[in-house]
């Protein structure tokens, strides 16, 4: 059961909810492919996405795929090649929700970044750490 | 089809893979769960996390009963609570498997954040994308 939205007893209800984490690039493997393809604007063949992500032909297919009809990312046959074979890049949308997805995870980081160094210092002894 | 590792062909062979990407931490609603946790060492009451998290009762049992069963939480009765009640709190191998995930996290970012906001910006027209 959901509690209604402000709530005064709890101030900071969804305070670490993440709702920003977009569940499409979210995933493992869909987050990096886009991550190549933020870093190769001129797009990747299947073959590099596949070795720079370590991911076997059908994983790799089965995500372009939903990449595709979320509109984040463009297939498109490479003309300059005597060979058939395709070139994905991402589209200005993925960009953008990618970039979105960034500042999420940025936020992640700065959150726990700063309480995790905190317990784990041995300079910080008055720190109580916690038992397990 | 996984190519052979060592492949000379593609010496940038696993470069955006992340392994480090623990598929246990990675599921957005654990991710929010231990975040939670690691800022709050004293730990958290199920309604606090339900709170925080915004996740239903079922949905944070659920995602509560995987952490436990990986050793990532420790679920106790609160001692001084007049009511029953339960605390969880994360545990010495969450924490250092959190950590460690941490870090593949920051290198995504730092993969992406150059890429995309040298892309965004139209003032850096002479930077070259990153070649694999």
């Amino acid at each position: 059961m959901k509690t209604k939205p402000n709530d005064t007893r709890f101030p900071n209800e969804g305070r670490f909810a993440y709702d920003g984490l977009d569940r499409v690039i979210h995933e493992r493997a869909r987050l990096s492919v886009l991550t190549s393809l933020i870093t190769h604007p001129k797009g990747l063949s299947f073959v590099e996405l596949k070795k720079l992500c370590t991911l076997t032909d059908g994983n790799l297919a089965r995500h372009l795929q939903v990449l595709e009809e979320e509109g984040l990312v463009r297939i498109d046959k490479n003309q300059e090649s005597a060979r058939t074979q395709t070139i994905t890049r991402i589209t200005a949308t993925g960009r953008k929700r990618y970039l979105e997805y960034l500042n999420t995870l940025e936020q992640v980081i700065k959150d726990a970044a700063k309480a995790a160094k905190q317990q784990a210092s041995p300079e910080t002894p008055h720190l109580k750490p916690i038992k397990t």
